[in-house]
């Protein structure tokens, strides 16, 4: 089956539903869009996709329909007054959101006959349609099969697992981790620039070493699973000395030491708990419950 | 020259002082060392190693010393009351310290006729005497270079500049990558735990992403030494509504959310100054300047 003959419908034309459709149209398959404000479709529909009139009209259209709106209240407004038939249709739904809430849209959609997946894309607009377009998805391994080579038109599709709030989480996380390599990285530009170290100099020291601590992490989740941090490396007590000189330093040479403090505040209490002697992944203990316990 | 034929000595023989020791003795270099509380000199010395029986006198030994105490308050001591020369000496002082106490202490030294380099282990005691294990240099290049073969024996040897402060900038900054790559792995590793995903079938998506943000750290370089930072990719703005979406994902699930909220904070401090449609490296104005302001 040449697979680009797959129809295919999308809802929410955005600055990222726009780019889901041009993707969709470009790798040559039928696409019918609807959008609230009908002139953002414009430009999709001169790239050769069908405006459908209703949501339901473009429901009808296709096997497989991608929601990408705002959030899951706009999720919800979109389906929930009108009387849509879900029977049959597959949605994958892209708006980002939480996993308490692709968990309860994955029941409310299979309570009205629809198969579901939950999906989050980790990439902007203009890299959809490319290698790059990391997009996670999460619900029926059945259903993602039967349309992963469709899907396949949007970037690098992954399946994550079963439970529908997966691909939330691992969006979330995954985030979390790019936004904390920046800003170790600017912290340490911000250093090093009291130096008179421009930034360009200081970024592939930085980059060896958050790819060289990377590659750690696949060890050190071992400990975390099996709940045992022997200190084969370091003591978290040793790491606290040092993060005392980040701090220090931060200070000494004027530039913010709000992180470098978070770091060792965790860490403090870890200690304080009585794991000082263990390794570093034993602070999972920390970060496993909530804040201020 | 046969380099391994230079004559060393080790002042500190605590646990890294004696895997620096014990790395020269391995190489073949005539090694002396001191250490406050002598005993600690056993091994080294049933290694090969000669004990000197004063600071002066293990100075005199070598035209290289390494000095690796506790803190810079250790060094001064230890030179500090005797009336020890330095006169032709080249001193590399691989004790943890901040920028400015290097730069004090070559002063210092260089005044009393010494040759200095400061420096900093980025490794545990084990590695030291392998690859693996990288230190620092700062101070004259021509100095580094006359010794960099026999240094070579320790580990990675790299040479950062003339500043003798940029050993320990680069030191800090670099541990604080490695604790936010860890810190945003146990964050995410906990999030995932919620779901019953485990610590190991998570590790190799955020060693991804680690290594793959890592990759455009030359590129943002670029935006800070320029002062420009048109939102090629996403506005900071587009990013805090995700950074929401963490703080809120990570409450929910009951997991910490400080580290969630410190990034926030810093990217809502920026957009409150007017920042929010430019591109993230934008930040390096708040992380520049002391907390609080
Ligand atoms: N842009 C990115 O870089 C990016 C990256 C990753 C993920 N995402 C996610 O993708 C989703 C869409 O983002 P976007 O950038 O396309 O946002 P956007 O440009 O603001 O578009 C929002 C879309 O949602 C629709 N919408 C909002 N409320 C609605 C309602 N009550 N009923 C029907 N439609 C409604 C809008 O329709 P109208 O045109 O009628 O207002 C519009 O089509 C969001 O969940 C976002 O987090 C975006
Ligand atoms: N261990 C690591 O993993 C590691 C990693 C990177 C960097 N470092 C740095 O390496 C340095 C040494 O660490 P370490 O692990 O070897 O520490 P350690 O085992 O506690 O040894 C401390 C050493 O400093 C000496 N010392 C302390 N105060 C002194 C004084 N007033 N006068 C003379 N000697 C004094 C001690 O002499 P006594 O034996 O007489 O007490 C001992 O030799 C520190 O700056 C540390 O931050 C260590």
């Amino acid at each position: 089956m040449n697979t680009t003959d797959t129809p295919v419908t999308v809802i929410g034309l955005g600055l990222m539903g726009q780019a889901l459709a041009g993707a969709f149209l470009k790798a040559g398959h039928p696409t019918t869009v609807w959008n609230r404000t009908t002139s953002k479709a414009d430009a999709v529909v001169a790239g050769g996709a069908r405006l459908a009139p209703t949501v339901g009209d473009a429901l009808e259209a296709g096997s497989l329909t991608i929601i990408c709106v705002t959030d899951y209240q706009a999720v919800r407004e979109l389906f929930g007054a009108s009387d849509v038939g879900l029977d049959g249709t597959t949605l994958v739904n892209l708006t980002s959101g939480d996993s308490a809430q692709a968990r309860e849209t994955a029941r409310w959609a299979e309570q009205r006959g629809a198969r579901y997946l939950d999906g989050a894309i980790m990439a902007v607009p203009p890299a959809i349609g490319t290698a790059e377009a990391v997009i996670l998805h999460s619900g029926s391994e059945a259903d993602f099969e039967a349309h992963k080579s469709t899907l396949g038109a949007l970037g690098t599709v992954t399946y994550l697992g079963a439970d529908h709030g997966l691909a939330s989480l691992y969006d979330v996380a995954g985030l979390a981790m790019m936004w904390s390599v920046l800003n170790a990285w600017l912290q340490g530009t911000a250093l090093l620039g009291t130096a008179g170290v421009d930034a360009a100099t200081y970024a592939p020291f930085a980059q060896r070493i958050a790819a060289g601590v990377a590659e750690w992490l696949p060890g050190y989740a071992r400990q975390i699973d099996s709940g045992s941090f022997p200190a084969e490396v370091s003591a978290l007590e040793t790491d606290a000395r040092a993060m005392a000189h980040l701090i220090e330093e931060s200070e000494a040479v004027g530039v913010n030491a709000e992180l470098p403090k978070l770091i060792k505040a965790m860490a403090d209490r870890s200690i304080a708990a009585g794991h000082g002697g263990e390794q570093y992944p034993v602070l999972i203990e920390e970060f496993g419950k909530p804040s201020g316990d």
